[in-house]
């Protein structure tokens, strides 16, 4: 086992990866930026490096200063998180070049599955459903008269697009010219690279994804789906597991894919298959993420497995211990993101508890809200034996939860987790800003 | 189902209580002492009320106070949590009088069972093993002559005795007398009942003890053992389950034992079967603890059963819905008790996180400790696959939990979970005096 890890993150998925460092008895190093100095994975590491000013360019995706902290400490791996370099092939094959475990799928994978044209054929070829769509498109008039085969409203998206960015929804032909052009744009500035393909855009369908796990010796075992759907400017807001509306035959179908698309990709590590599902039953490849997910938390409670840990043992070259068969999900699980609205002091800090509750953040008691990075502060995840229990338990929590001194998202939250169509269960991905309209709700 | 309950008690307890109400959509009311004015439980409570000054005697265990403050706020039922009135039959019987409803088992199963001597017999009768000894003894030269006939060491134990409170070891006939008349004073003062008998001590046994559950309707089920050998002063200090040399076979007949002495009772709700486990295998019945024991969260844990939940239920009538067959005790958890050592203010508080750890406390940023009631501030709870997983959770816990302005035991905690011996799981109720004066560690 490797004896010191590196987080090259911040925030409460550098906490998480450091508890299961020290259960897993390696040190950890911790870098971080000025403004982080003094946050709680920085207090919780062995060692501690900063490596650059506020601005995650100069920070959190500094790759130099980020592989010399790791060679100055003697660091034998670097556990990326989610977001910053957590999907650059570049860094992992950087990281490769200087001897050193990146902690996720090698760089050819990262650089196959990020491509998203790439992927979307791969998964074609070995039937995988996609979403109907085009190749990458660099002429306006191409994608008029592809966008009329495929019928609108239609979908503009950037093959290197992310995190909403890349992406625009058109519903008739006269808007098309107009979202090409800032769909590729947008990309080009945020990814540098502007190509975009079309696609058809789904309506009353779920975002569900299904979390694998693979190991170096060809084991590949799938944890189940995530619902993910209730989503605010293609942020995920509030995540669960199962899905509510998920019947078995369609779960057996959509892991063997999920299981299939990891095979095809030569995929090794910790990565979520994400798909649509409609309201038939039918489902669409729409990316892999190739890095630990923000929402894998409720997976591990309905599985029992630790996917973090397991990410570094694979990453240390450790076969799987379990197979499919010995999986047994159970109960249901949710996750709601407590982000930021304002930065600042956080002047007064209680966080609910109780079994089968917990709270993911880098909160402290006195901590500073800083403006430089993302505005999630926290993940309330519960679980409990059934939905109904669950759904109880989370508004219990989140009635309990006190956050001074900054302005937060938990009474939409609440008012989401109350709201009876999210009680039914029956939810789409266009549901979450109605939802939140009714009854006056804030929207972010 | 009950639409109010008030909570007579304080802490950590009143906090659960709460959150289970909360989640069951009951409505609660908090009473507290002045001294607990500003405490967590009363924050989160619906509403509360002022029972009395600071003194456990004219708050906490004011009778009259608390069924007046019931009365008054249309509570239907009163949970105690544990100590104070909890196993006290007069209070049970007011609540009965007051038409309350008595969390609990009735006042006369209370009493029944409070009388140790008395439940002894009736375990005899029912053929439970218990501790070889005698009747009550009135007479110190009747003592000496059946001291005798047991066998030194012996122990001195008061009927009405608990907490460690009138109770003597006697390793020669010489100390008898003194032992006698102090045990007999010291249960006279405490609760009312000088009555004493002897009982063998046994030596290298493991204090192993049963939670079951019981309705109005005949069912009965016990959902497994904990070990709660480790003690200081006859408290206990870090409580596991399963017990670690326990056998398939001695769990069944001590469950069995269990079950059969709560229905020779006519017990109905939580309650605890404590015993006396010896090398050999062979258990002894101490006695049962007719109430919510402290360290029930490790139970629900490994069973996945909420206790607190079901005494409620229970109370209000309703059938257990799921049967002894339905059990599937799993995992391993342990508790640790954290324990004030000093009063004051508690100026940093950084509760650990992460997924099946959680801290069952009534401690919040800038609380004071309070000298007037019992020095356990929490209970840090964990949950993993095996008990080595379960013993790296916990000392990652203990060692990023911060409660600054106080001292605490976390150090001989985190002292004791990396102990040898008790990795081994080799220890008995002798061990942990020997385990913290290993290593300089400071003795409560």
């Amino acid at each position: 086992m490797f004896s010191k890890i590196l987080i090259a993150n911040r925030g409460e998925v550098a906490v998480r990866i450091i508890r299961a460092c020290r259960e897993m008895g390696i040190e950890t190093v911790a870098v971080y930026s000025e403004a982080d100095e003094n946050s709680l994975p920085v207090a919780l590491a062995d060692e501690r490096i900063c490596i650059g000013s506020n601005a995650a360019t100069d920070s959190y995706l500094n790759q130099r200063n980020i592989i010399s902290a790791a060679l100055a400490t003697n660091a034998e791996a670097i556990h990326p998180g989610y977001g910053f370099l957590s999907e650059n092939p570049d860094f992992a094959a950087l990281c490769e070049e200087k001897g050193l475990i990146f902690i996720g799928p090698d760089s050819k994978v990262l650089r196959a599955m990020g491509d998203k044209d790439n992927s979307r054929q791969l998964m074609k070829s070995i039937g995988v459903p996609v979403v109907p769509g085009t190749e990458i498109l660099h002429d306006v008039e191409e994608a008029k008269k592809q966008a009329a085969e495929i019928g609108y409203p239609i979908l503009v998206k950037a093959t290197a697009g992310g995190g909403g960015k890349g992406i625009r929804v058109v519903s008739h032909a006269d808007e098309l010219e107009n979202a090409f052009m800032a769909a590729s744009e947008e990309a080009k500035n945020a990814f540098g690279n502007g190509d975009v393909f079309l696609e058809k855009y789904l309506t009353s369908v779920r975002h569900v994804e299904m979390q694998i796990l693979a190991d170096n010796f060809g084991n590949i075992v799938c944890l189940g789906e995530r619902d993910c759907s209730l989503q605010l400017n293609k942020q995920k807001v509030l995540e669960e597991t199962p899905c509510p509306v998920m019947t078995e035959e369609v779960r057996r179908k959509m892991m063997d894919a999920a299981v299939k698309a990891a095979k095809a990709a030569h995929y090794v590590n910790a990565g979520t298959v994400e798909f649509l599902l409609a309201p038939d039953g039918n489902f669409y490849f729409i990316e892999m993420n190739t890095r630990l997910q923000v929402e894998h938390p409720i997976t591990e409670e309905i599985s029992d497995v630790d996917i973090v840990k397991w990410q570094i043992r694979i990453a240390c070259q450790i076969p799987l211990d379990f197979k499919q068969e010995d999986i047994h999900l159970h109960g249901h699980s949710i996750e709601c993101r407590i982000n930021a609205r304002s930065t600042g002091q956080v002047d007064f800090l209680h966080i609910p508890g109780g079994s089968r509750v917990h709270f993911d953040t880098a909160l402290v008691q006195d901590c500073l809200i800083v403006p430089y990075y993302d505005s999630m502060i926290g993940k309330l995840i519960v679980y409990a034996s059934n939905r109904g229990d669950a759904i109880r338990k989370m508004e219990t929590a989140l009635c309990e939860m006190v956050i001074h001194g900054i302005n937060t998202n938990i009474e939409d939250q609440l008012h989401l987790i109350r709201n009876r169509q999210f009680q039914s269960g029956e939810y789409d991905t266009m549901a979450l800003p109605e939802i939140l309209a009714e009854g006056d709700a804030e929207i972010e």
